[in-house]
């Protein structure tokens, strides 16, 4: 092993603390900041720690989390793209093809390779462990919604059409899960935290 | 699955995000704040990613991830440990350990088990997936500290000696990183970053 592989190791894990600066729409649980994307990357590997078993089939979950932790790396130049955004989400693909390409290339040249595959089979969406390592990231958000009075639903005009079919994929790859999900939605829209339709405009 | 049981899984889930809100000693590379434990939680885990191979002997990278993961989760309750404070450590296991009973407590019985375990054998330090997740829990505020020109350390007097026998456990089971460790606080003592030896008091 040269010192040059360290060194690149050791760069790209600093560079890698940027993340803790990059904000969310949402709102951490006390409501008394925005939440950044490093911490909410944590969150959901423990989610998948905690949650595994509610996968409908086989998942490895060692992959699911690892997947959960870098998945959001992109966004220290990409930024977070608001998932209700549609403008923003437009060009997203393209701006995160090149933060990928920067930021795994500050690593060996294997292991950025690995890690990338790693985020293009979460991007892509199509194994099992993709998928559901996909729920739990959708899924995080509407529980701190939830226990948070639907703020930031709230402030961006969310719609429970909206809600349900960005969880849409939850259906399917954990069903107990898919109980959770209507059932918050069920509340907060009777509780006016989510709008019934989008807003004439 | 009872419904139960995943009740008791989103009450975790959910008390997990007041870990977002334990502010820890060093600050992140900007300087802009203190760092928290959630998002340190996950940078060490991806240290993890990255550094697995410099293990001296067989490491189970999957399981060091977990234990990172949550190996702070106690501090909820307990609070962080500032490792240079004498009189804040001397109480620091007895805090610990109300804390993981209650917070581990609040999952399923055999799940909660199953992760007290892991943080058991994190602290206990004597498997080699537990003292390999302790080299990095130990080098990443080392890094911090040096990318920010010590602040940390400057400003709690930390001393040469002090950081290099916090940082010993590494020298054994991660050679090349202890080679990172010696530059570094060589380079950081040579600056003035780190005091020489303790203040006389």
């Amino acid at each position: 092993m040269t010192a040059d592989r360290l060194e690149r190791q050791l760069a790209f894990i600093m560079e890698l603390d940027r993340l803790k600066q990059v904000l969310r729409r949402n709102v951490i649980a006390d409501r008394s900041r925005q939440e950044n994307t490093a911490e909410h990357s944590w969150h959901i590997a423990m989610m998948a720690l905690v949650l595994g078993e509610h996968a409908d089939g086989e998942v490895d979950i060692g992959r699911v989390t690892k997947m959960l932790l870098l998945h959001d790396v992109i966004e220290i130049d990409a930024g977070d793209t608001f998932a209700y955004d549609a403008a923003a989400t437009r060009d997203q693909a393209e701006r995160e093809r090149v933060a990928a390409d920067r930021l795994f290339g500050l690593l060996p040249d294997d292991q950025g390779g690995d890690l990338r595959a790693l985020w293009e089979e979460f991007e892509a969406e199509e194994s099992a462990d993709a998928v559901f390592a996909r729920c739990l990231d959708r899924m995080q958000p509407l529980l701190l919604n939830r226990a948070t009075d639907g703020v930031s639903w709230r402030r961006h005009g969310v719609t429970v059409d909206q809600v349900l079919a960005r969880n849409s994929i939850i259906k399917d790859a954990a069903p107990s899960l898919w109980a959770v999900v209507e059932r918050l939605v069920a509340e907060s829209a009777e509780e006016g935290l989510l709008a019934p339709r989008a807003q004439d405009s």
